[in-house]
C-alpha cells in the first residue's frame, strides 16, 4: 500500500524510511540525512500518535460492551457485559502469543506471516531506524484485532454459550483476522496489487461481520424472534441509554481508530492529515445519522432512535476505508449512503431470517464493503476491480474460515444453550449473576 | 483580542505570526526568523492541542446526553437521546455548511463573516503560516458550536417536538452562534472593544442559555409542574447514576474546551498556560462542588445530589471566561460563587414557573454571566464596563433572534406536542421506542 | 528512587538535569549543554504527558464512581455517586492546600514535607529548568491522590454517614496519603533506602486499602450481610453494565496511570518506555481477567462477571509498581496472579465478617501489596526485603492513623446511619433523592 503521504517531503520520508515493511502503511525507502533531533521529534510524535490512538480505540471496547448491553434484554445483559470485557482480554493476549507476528512480520507479499509470539524494543528503546516504537505499534495494532471480535459479540448475543465463543474469539484473534490482516497492511499479496483500506472498513468491520454473519447462520435465530408464519417480532433493547453511551463512545474512540491509522504526526504533512480524518470521519458520521433519521420519518413516520445510533456507526464503517481523501460534502454523502444501507437492510436480514441482535452486519459488513468499495472515488490510486477483489477474498476467506470453526465447535463442544436456558437467560443459566436483580423483570416479560 | 499570551516570547510570535485575524486569539504580527524547525514542531503541538481538545470537547456532546437522560423521566429518555446524538450531528453539518466561514472568515471588525462551506487545506497541507492544520482548528471550533446546541435540549425535555427542535438547531448552529461567535473570537467589533471571554461563558454557554430561555418562555412548562395554586411540584430525574456520568463526562471534557482554548502548545509558555488551566479549571469545579453541598446543607438539611452536580458545572461554566490568570484560591472562589448561584436560582427559575428540566439556566446562563463578569477581576486588560457591553450584547441578541425563530416555528410546524403525547411520553408518542421496555413504569407514575 | 530511564543518554539527563528532588522520578544531575530548542520540545513532551495522564487518571473518578453505582443496591445509589464527585472535589482542593507540599517539597530523605498552600509557576511559565510546568505536574500528582480517597468509598458504601466520610478523606487527601508518598515519591526515607514502585501499588492503592480496611473494621459490616448462624448473605450490586462501565473507564484511566508515570516523554527512550508501559499494563489486566474466569468456573462451575472486572481491575494494580521492567509474558503472569488473588481472597473477608461492599480489599491493598512484592523479579535494582519494608512501613502507618481518625469521628460526630435509615437507604436518609424513582424497587426488597 502505497499512501500519498509518503511523497510529502523530506521529513516524512527521513522518518518513515527506515520502517518496515509490516508497517500499515509501508513507505517506500529514501535518502535519510543526519539530522538526528528531527528525526527524534518525530520518532516521539508518532508513538505518542500511537498511544492516543490506541488509548482512544480501546475505549471503543467500553462502547461495543454498552451498546450491546442496551440492545439485548435485561435477562441477558450481565452475559453481554462479560462477553465484551473478556474478549477483548483474551484478543490482548492471542495478538501477542501469535497475531502481531502472522499479521506483520515476514509476510513478504503472500499470504501469512511468521508464528510466536512478539518481543517488544528493550527498555529505554533506541530503535530511531523504525520511526516509532515497537510497543507503541503493537498496543495500536492490538486494539484493532480486539474491535474485529467486538463486532461478532454483538450479532450472536442471547444464544451462545460463553466459553464456545471465547474458543471462537482465541482463533478469530490470534489467527483469522492476523491472516487477513497480513495480506494488506502486513504488506502481503493484496497490498502488492494495490487494494486499499486506510483504517480498516474490510480488514476490521467488513472481517468482524463475516464472522458474525457465518455464525449467526450456524447459531440460529433467538426463540420467537420469527413466528412460525413468518411475522418478525421486535425485541426490544433493555436500555437506550446504554445504546447512546455506547454509540457515542465508539463514535469518539472512531477518531482515534481512523486518525491514528495515518501512522504518522511528526511532520506537517501527517498531522494535517490526520486532522483532515478527524473532520471527515465526524461529518461522515452526521450524515449516516441524519440520513438514518430522515429515512426512518419517511418510511416509518417515526424516528428509531436505535437507527438514528446505527447512522451514526454506519457513516463511521464506511468513511474508515478513506477517511483522508474525500472532501467534507463527499465525505457526508458516503456516510449518509451508510445510513441509507443500515436503514433498509436490516429488514432484509430479518426477512431472511438471520438474526443479527445489535444490526451489526448491515453496520459493519455491508458499510464496511461500501466503505471500501468508494474509496476509488476520492482516491486516484485505486480502482474498483481491486477494491472488488480485496472485498470477495477476505470476505470469503472469513466466511469460510470461520464456518468451519463454528461447525467445528457446533459438533464438539456445541454452541447454543438449551431452551429453557435461553427463555431463562444467559445470566442465570451461565453466570449466575443478574444484571439488575432489583428491578429487571427479566425472563417473566419475553 | 488580544491575548497575554501573544507577548510571551520570540517563539510564541513565530508561529502565531502569520495566524489569520480569525483564529481564537488573533495575534499580533511579528518577526519570524527562517526557523523551520521549531516552527514545524510547533505547528505539530499546536494542531495536536485542537485534535485532543476537539475529542475531549465531542466527548461532552455524551455528557450533555447523559445527564439528560437521567434528569428526565423514564417516558422520555428515548427521545432525549435522540435529541443529544441528533443536534450534534446536525451541528457538525452546519458548522461546515455556514458556521465557520459566517463566524471566522473576513469579519474584520464587523458583525458577521462570510457565508458558504468551509474548504481544509489540502491532503499533505503544508501551510505553515496559519501555525496549525485548517481542519483541526474547525473540527475544535465545531464541537464548541456543538455544545452550545447541547445546553438547549436539556431545559426544554419532555415536550418540545423533535423535529422543530432540529430546525431550530439548524439555525442556531449555522447562524445565530456563529454571528455572535464572530464578533469576538472571529476578531468582530466585541473584540476591538476589548472584551474577553478565554473559553466561552458568554459566547458559548450564555448564548445556549439564552437561546433556551427564550424557548422555555414560549414553550411553556410541563403539564403538572406547576399546580394551580402556585406549588411547584419536583419532578425527579429517572436515573442519578447516568446525571453523574454525565457530569463526570463533561467535567472530563472541560479540559479539552478551556485548556485547548490556549490555542496553542508549542512554546514552553503556551504549555505552561495550558497546564495552569487546567488546574484551575479542576479547583473552580472543586469549589462549585463543595459550595453547592455545604449551601444545600445549611439551607434543606440534606444534600441534593443533582445540586452537587450542577455544582460542578457551575464551577466550570464560571472558570471559562478567564481560567488562566486567576491564583488557585481565587479559581475556587469563582467556582464557588457558581455553585453558589445555582443553589440560589434554581427555585427562583420555579418561582417565576420558567420550567427548566435539567437546571441548564442557572448553570449555563447565570453562571455564564458570572464569569465573564469575574474576568477583569485578574485580567488587568479588561473592564467590567465592556464585559458587560458583551454580555449584554450576545445575550439580546441571541434571546430576540432566537424567540423569533421559535415563535415562527411556533406558528408554522409547531414546538409542542400535544397533552396526551406529553402524558403518554415522547418515547412511545414521537419514536416508539422505550427508553426501558422491561422496567421502566413510564407514564403509568407520573 | 533512581530509574533506569535517567541512564537513557544526554537528551533525557539534559530535560531531567534540573527537575527538583521532589518529582517522582528524581534524575541525577548531568551537565546541560546549551541546545535550547530541543530542551523546549522536551518540555513540552513532558507537560503534555502530565496533562494526558492527568486526564485519563481524572477519568478513573467517574470509573469509580461507575463501579461503586452498579455493585451497592438501588436504595444506595445516588449516595454512592454524591461521595464519589464529592470525594474528587475535596482532594482536588486538599491536594493544593496542603496535599502537594507536604509529599513533595523539601522532604530530603525524611518523613514529610513542609506545610502550605503550593503555586504554580506564573502565567506564560518559563520555568525551563523544572522541564514541565508545575502546574502539569500538580495536576497529575492530583489525580493520583483522588483515587487514593475513591478507594475507601467503595468498602464502607452503604452504612457511612456522608459528612463524617468527607472529613475522612480531607484528612487523607491533605494528610495522608501526602505524608507516606513523600517517603518515597517526595525522596524521602524509603526512596533513599532503595525501595521501588513505580505508579502505585503501595503508595497509591494499598494505601488506600489500609485506610479502607481501619474504615471497615470501625464501621462494622452492613445489617443482614453476616446471619447469627455464620451464614455469609450475598448482597447482589443493581447494575452490572454500570459496574462494567466502571471496569471499563478504570482501564482506559491506568494507561495514564502507569504510562504518565514515566514522568518524561522528550525522548525516544522515554516515550519508547511509556509504550512498554501501555502494552504490559493491557496484558497484565488481560492475565487478570482470563485467570478471574479460569478459577471462578473451576471452584464455582460459573463465571461471575464481577469476579472478572474485578481480575481486570486486580491485574492492574499488581502491575502498577512496575510495568516498565517485565516481559510481556511477565506481565501477563503477574497480572493472573493478581485475578487469583481476588478470585480466593473475596470470601475470606467474608469468612473474617469484614464487609467491603466492592471488593476494593482484595483487589487494592492485596494486589497492591502483591504486586510491590513482585518488582525485584524484573528490576535488578531493588530487593525483596527494601520492598516489604516499604509495604509493612507504610501499610503500619496508614492503618493506625486512620484508624485513628475513624476512631474519632466515632465517638465525636459518628459514622454509622441508624438502623432505620440503613434499612430505608442512604438515598433516602441522607440525600433525599432516589437514583432510580421510576423503578427501583429499593428497601421494599432487600
Amino acid at each position: 500500500m502505497k499512501h500519498p503521504k509518503s511523497l510529502l517531503g523530506l521529513t516524512a520520508a527521513l522518518v518513515l524510511a527506515s520502517m518496515p515493511a509490516f508497517g500499515q502503511d509501508a513507505a517506500p525507502a529514501a535518502e535519510a540525512p543526519a539530522f538526528a533531533p528531527v528525526a527524534d521529534t518525530a520518532y516521539i510524535f508518532n508513538t505518542l500518535l500511537f498511544l492516543m490512538g490506541g488509548f482512544l480505540v480501546m475505549w471503543m471496547a467500553a462502547g461495543f460492551a454498552m451498546l450491546e448491553a442496551g440492545l439485548v434484554r435485561t435477562k441477558n445483559v450481565s452475559m453481554q457485559c462479560l462477553k465484551n470485557i473478556a474478549l477483548y482480554a483474551v484478543a490482548g493476549i492471542m495478538f501477542w502469543i501469535t497475531g502481531y507476528k502472522l499479521m506483520y512480520v515476514g509476510v513478504d507479499g503472500g499470504y501469512m506471516g511468521s508464528f510466536g509470539p512478539y518481543s517488544f524494543d528493550p527498555v529505554g528503546g533506541n530503535a530511531l531506524d523504525t520511526g516509532y516504537s515497537t510497543a507503541s505499534d503493537w498496543f495500536f495494532q492490538m486494539v484493532f484485532c480486539a474491535t474485529t471480535a467486538s463486532i461478532v459479540s454483538g450479532t450472536l448475543a442471547e444464544r451462545i454459550k460463553l466459553w464456545p465463543f471465547l474458543i471462537f474469539t482465541v482463533i478469530l484473534t490470534g489467527i483469522l483476522y492476523p491472516i487477513t490482516g497480513s495480506w494488506q497492511w502486513g504488506a502481503g499479496w493484496l497490498s502488492e496489487m494495490g487494494f486499499s483500506d486506510f483504517a480498516g472498513s474490510t480488514l476490521v468491520h467488513s472481517v468482524g461481520g463475516w464472522a458474525a454473519l457465518s455464525g449467526a447462520l450456524i447459531l440460529g435465530a433467538r426463540k420467537g424472534k420469527y413466528g412460525p408464519n413468518g411475522q418478525i417480532n421486535a425485541i426490544p433493547g433493555s436500555s437506550m441509554p446504554l445504546a447512546t453511551l455506547g454509540t457515542f463512545i465508539l463514535w469518539l474512540g472512531w477518531f482515534g481508530f481512523n486518525g491514528a491509522s495515518q501512522l504518522a504526526m511528526g511532520t506537517i504533512g501527517d498531522v494535517s492529515d490526520v486532522s483532515r480524518i478527524f473532520a471527515n470521519t465526524n461529518l461522515a458520521a452526521c450524515g449516516g445519522v441524519v440520513a438514518a433519521m430522515i429515512l426512518t420519518q419517511i418510511l416509518y413516520k417515526k424516528v428509531d432512535v436505535t437507527m438514528a445510533l446505527n447512522g451514526a456507526l454506519a457513516g463511521l464503517v464506511s468513511i474508515t476505508a478513506e477517511p483522508l481523501m474525500p472532501s467534507p460534502l463527499l465525505s457526508i454523502v458516503i456516510g449518509a449512503i451508510g445510513g441509507i444501507i443500515v436503514v433498509i437492510t436490516v429488514p432484509m436480514f430479518d426477512k431472511m431470517k438471520i438474526d443479527d441482535v445489535v444490526g451489526a452486519l448491515p453496520v459493519h459488513l455491508l458499510c464496511g464493503i461500501w466503505g471500501t468499495i468508494a474509496v476509488p472515488i476520492s482516491n486516484d490510486g485505486t480502482s474498483f476491480a481491486t477494491q472488488a477483489t480485496g472485498i470477495a477474498a477476505i470476505g470469503i476467506f472469513t466466511l469460510v474460515a470461520s464456518g468451519i470453526v463454528w461447525m467445528v465447535l457446533k459438533v464438539t463442544v456445541g454452541i447454543r444453550v438449551s431452551e429453557e436456558e435461553e427463555a431463562m437467560g444467559l445470566d442465570q443459566a451461565e453466570i449466575g449473576v443478574e444484571a439488575y436483580p432489583e428491578f429487571g423483570v427479566g425472563s417473566a416479560r419475553l
